[in-house]
């Protein structure tokens, strides 16, 4: 997952950075960096934690140019927080460079060790420095030509900023699985972010996306920017899960708002099979707006009767025995006032382990809920995602290894439903192709 | 606001206390704090942030005993949050004894004046300072007896813990402006807070309020506790600002659930006017509930078309002139793709300053909505607040010095409407009496 | 112990009280804190931690007015670091009042107890609360009168800086016990501290000690200073102590500086017996006047033969079972290189529990000496120390147990010689007395 | 400057790594770290600041293995305190690597210059990570192949400690410059360490120092260690600083106690010229060996007539025009009570800028020294160090470009010798050569 962010040719880059790195947060709560450059020179912070305690007042004035790259990084199971943190910078032939990079390459490992038996060094676990070392070891003379020969060498899901000092690099692979798009700044200069609710909040419009296997060259000083297409553009496939919980609702994907493509979700989850029920439930709060076209399509009221506390903090106290299920009561309360001999149907946007829903079923029931049909928008995920998305392993898949009636004995609902994949494509648009690694095995990169 | 919670009789009191903090963590974000009892002597753990910030692991473990009080504070303007964190704790005639304190003295002046004349000392400006000295100063035997005769002098709306090594007493002012309410543990013992959301989190059953001029006496290995009417219950008046936004939705306060009631405003709104509108859009989080009354009752669709943004840190970096309304902005994103050209009622909970407000309807303007109806499930608030809820002067309370049609231009919505203080009390239930000074200038209390 | 300043009339008198602290810093580590007047409000930072940990340059600047006191705070058993931090500050009848105190108030429990019965509370452990408490109950109109009354009910030995808005009162037990002395600040003001080595580093020159029993009273804004002699000036006794080891050797106490009194007192010991040794080693730091003393006495050549480490920390690991007596090698390293086979004569400042001493003779054996003889630059300590120098119970005071002869074989050394009571006195100088009490039991107060 | 210290098959070697690093904290005060091996896997943790705030109790636990490597850091203008510590980690062909570095590598610009040429990326500004580079490029099969093909490629004066997942590599420059020594732990396990210091905190015992040219290989589960001549030991020079002032006095540094060699070189400037003094006064610390052995040889008084201050901390507060002086103030204080009228000598072990020097011959002169006759125990220091002692460029070296008596004008002494060069190396042993680079700019490497 994670999220990038670049600025150019605007004042205050660094600012303009952190806001962009502060309203993607949700892609990525680990770490979160910035390098700015000043023509002379790339200077870099980053750090282990949120974007409002990464970086203080003076340390983005103390990141000084006009040009910038930032990183919020996702945690995942093998990474060390402090090291892996981005963007990662380095010295190479051609002078300073920093990288970003949001997506996973699959041939990572056949590079590196290919990189390994020629002597290249390796400090961190990150795809990212595979990719510094290719464009470092190649003998072209210009850093575009050596990011073009090291891209032909990756293969994988990716989007990547490349900063040196006076130039940025943006480019997305050949399938476009991860997005990123282009705006324009209130002062002229340009914004490229992962996601367009970044553009929002420091008022800069949407311009364009970067698309599937394009290379966008801004240039420090110049008003226009260059574009070279990398890879001819075939079959893109923009990575389902942004539209299915990744994506900020307020976020355009490929031209498609994120809530309003959950609300037709939804409606398409009523639209399979009639229920009787008093109320339509939303897990919040990625559940809502699912709940809401589910609600709409079926006529059936739509209640906020589980509650979501917000406060949740990193570090937490063990619960005794006594008050086990402590995990999931801790964010989300449902209201037994509300549920309490009611017939219900609860929307949730994925089943991934099982074990989230299994606990919101019990607590549902504690609450005194008479009838839980759960329903899913999203479809049974089998197979784990290569792309980017950190999902488990096909034995912690609950749905690799269970049917859907075996999953709903499982968590305890009355009824379970997903959406199929078909449904899935249809309600995003039929007009193009989807990455659903996850639902229907098509590893289609390699 | 604050929050405040007791445990009595309970194995690992401070962690049982500390889970009741962090769910009212909504009533105080600036300071926390626990005092235990191990019936030998009292400890106490409080300082400034969030309970998760406050507490580790080692300081909960550290807190040992089965009797605790615990507190949040919330951020008042004048206070020192290092200096005035609660519980207060002190050494007087009778041993060790510790207060917790929600809501406000209406004489702390007269009484810190007299205890002042008299040669007492303050090293803070809490009102539970005042408390501690009537006790402390009380010539008669028992700390009970103490208690009565302090009470006795004070006059405002309360609620109290106060802890010996032995004893807890919860108090409530004749009144019952604040929330108090009784649970029972899954091990027996009792939680005493100020919103019964504290029970849900650690599995305890509500039992029953503490009745408004009502003091509880819990003893350490008791089962049982017992009651003493301080005060002839006369007129009770629950604060109704707990119903319009203070308390969280999932609490029951005085027998109503907090969530129905505010979609029954919701309601109530809907049927003053009719409107003719594309959507019903609340003002998240606290506005969803009157939002969904209003678009059951008027058939309205609902859609969450301003999304928020919980990642909001405690420090944060100024924005530059181009950022302006960057404030509202870093919390609300109203969805243009959602919105544009479209008619909508918008709910919000209540209007103080009106700042906000103008900057809401400002942001859906921009996001291309082309009707902005506001609708508050609130009356309009016209004097500040003296029983513990933290309203600004009255020359800052816009419903104070502007009609309704000066505010609606002000805050640029197309129209604007609030409950009328019959609507809300009818609303809330006619079978009792409110506290509603903030609408109606009728300070009950001396 | 603790350490006391203060500054008037003299430009960021923060800053001065700052540094004033830092050059007492041996005085006392645990916390410090300091309150400065501005004339209209007393404000107050404090915290554990060394001076330099306390305060941020920020801190300083924002701690503006030209009066200030403040405190180190010396590590006791019973003391709650955080909460018994000085200065104490209080609103009381006559406004706001700050108060720092170095020594030991004999009858603190009876004036405690009196004022507990008359319903003061007590939030602390500190004496300084009970002087507090004594000002805000006296009926006096003035301050001044309000002090002289409260200090008439106190018996013990103490230093005392008393700040109002717009005043600073210095004040020193009957007895001199702790030294206070004047000094003169560059731009003309006055800084009164507890040893005249925070005036060297501040530019002060020296102007007189506070007498014994004496109260001066400094004005915001008057050039001079008032005196009153609260008690008739009978049998000053400096305590002894300060110059065996507490203060820093570069303070004059009293009119004699520390360095050379060391000095004399190695002499005087060396007097004593005549010992055939190879060198006079020290035990660093405090041991190396009373060393060089001893070695001019006695012509045996003096050698740093036992090396300190300054980088002790405060928080440090357990040392294994193999590294035994590690805490004292964490600081000390006798050379075997010079010391191996040689006869030393070692001499330290006192022996308290012994078991420092046992472990310094235990490394010295293990180094290769072949002769051990202790000399200690003070005579044996038997009894407790009740005017404010924290010492061990009685049952933990090696000499009040063991004779000479048995504390030297519990130590190890091959001899052992105590200076006796006369020797200190006639070393320090007849002309006057001295605070003997943990050498000779005399209790002379009360 | 800087620290090494491995351990190797020994329980717990973090912690006795940590003490390593502990006692040899000032040979590096900015930053810390260890890396451990379990011999599956290495495991590193180091942070900015002193020994005991980088590692915590926790810490060390987890730092789970029997061999460890770790690093002290000394501050140098250039680099970059987070980025910079050490030991650095990689992973390359051969799996993982950890390497701490002692010196300074002569030829590093061109080595990484030809190493960015081939397509080397660098994270940090260290030479360590040359030597990083050359390892992994190498071809060879082993680890030890690579090395020694690595370390004939650089050139300059170092020590290394290169650990693999079982084995540890130490290696000392051709000319042995900096000091590294071999001791054997209680339980069986060797230390190695720059200074010999280390071994006595552990209680290891001395076996013996790396010779110049020497690769030592310590195997994990072996008793016996390997030893390969690199380079034919030839002129081995080791560097006089490390006795003028850098080790610490307690350490024996080829077969020499430094403190004892300290003294001998006070007493070599005693013999230069006879001066007739009241005392013989060091600049504390590093000055009282020196200062004793000329007081020794003169017959002139030892007087510890400057107190020094230990506490000074890391971030400080600006004096305000009238405090000027007072960073050397904060340290020492001269007593004018002992100096007062006095002819004296002052010790110091160098002289670099001159600025210190001027400010303490200031000092003393306030203080009421009459006469000040500086003499330093070291010769003019006229050349920049390129061996790893960090000295400042020529144009600050105040001998580089004045003469003695220029030098002993603008510090404002009375008198002022240095002792030759001669006398240095004759003082220390003429049995060996020494790196004197700094005196008489003789580069020997390259």
């Amino acid at each position: 997952m994670c999220a990038v962010v670049g600025v150019i040719n605007s004042k205050e880059a660094s600012k303009t950075a952190y806001y962009g790195l502060f309203s993607m947060q949700h892609r990525g709560q680990e770490a979160s960096g910035i390098s700015v450059s000043n023509n002379h020179h790339i200077t870099t912070l980053k750090k282990q934690g949120l974007v409002t305690d990464v970086f203080s007042k003076e340390d983005i004035i103390n990141l000084k140019g006009d040009m910038a790259i930032g990183h919020n990084r996702y945690s995942t199971a093998g990474n060390d927080s402090v090291r892996d943190a981005q963007p990662v910078t380095a010295n190479y032939a051609l002078g300073e460079i920093a990288i970003v990079h949001n997506g996973n390459l699959v041939n990572k490992n056949e590079v590196r060790e290919r990189l390994i038996d020629e002597g290249a060094i390796f400090q961190s676990n990150m795809d990212t420095e595979n990719i510094l070392h290719l464009i470092a070891r190649s003998k072209k003379e210009h850093l575009q030509e050596r990011i073009v020969e090291a891209v032909s060498q990756i293969v994988g899901a990716y989007c990547l900023l490349i900063m040196s000092r006076s130039k940025i690099f943006a480019l997305r692979d050949r399938y476009g699985v991860r997005p990123l798009s282009i705006g324009v700044l209130p002062d002229g200069g340009y914004i490229i972010a992962s996601e367009t609710c970044a553009f929002d909040l420091v008022g800069a419009s949407f311009l364009r996306d970067v698309a599937p296997g394009e290379m966008i060259i801004f240039e420090e000083g110049c008003k226009e920017f260059k574009s070279v297409q990398l890879f001819k553009e075939q079959d893109p496939r923009i990575c389902a899960f942004e539209y299915i919980y990744f994506a900020r609702p307020d976020s355009i994907v490929e031209g498609k708002n994120v809530y309003t493509t959950r609300v037709e979700l939804g409606k398409t989850l009523a639209k399979k099979s009639k229920i009787e029920a008093d109320f339509v439930v939303p897990v919040p709060d990625s559940g809502v707006p699912a709940a809401l076209g589910y609600a709409r399509q079926s006529g059936i009221p739509f209640e906020m009767a589980i509650v979501r506390n917000h406060y949740v903090g990193r570090t937490f106290i063990e619960p005794t025995q006594e008050m086990r299920d402590l995990k999931v009561k801790l964010k989300l309360n449902p209201m037994s006032s509300v549920l309490d001999g009611k017939k219900i149907v609860v929307i949730d946007d994925s089943i991934v382990r099982g074990t989230t829903s299994k606990k919101i079923v019990a607590l549902l029931r504690q609450a005194g809920a008479k009838e839980i049909h759960m329903r899913i928008a999203a479809p049974e995920i089998k197979y784990p995602d290569l792309y980017g998305i950190d999902t488990p392993t096909v034995a912690e898949l609950i749905s690799a290894n269970k049917s859907c009636e075996e999953v709903r004995e499982y968590i305890g609902a009355d009824s379970l439903e997903f959406l199929s994949v078909d449904e899935l494509t249809h309600s995003l648009g039929d007009e193009r192709k989807y990455s659903l690694v996850s639902f229907d095995g098509n590893y289609f990169i390699d």
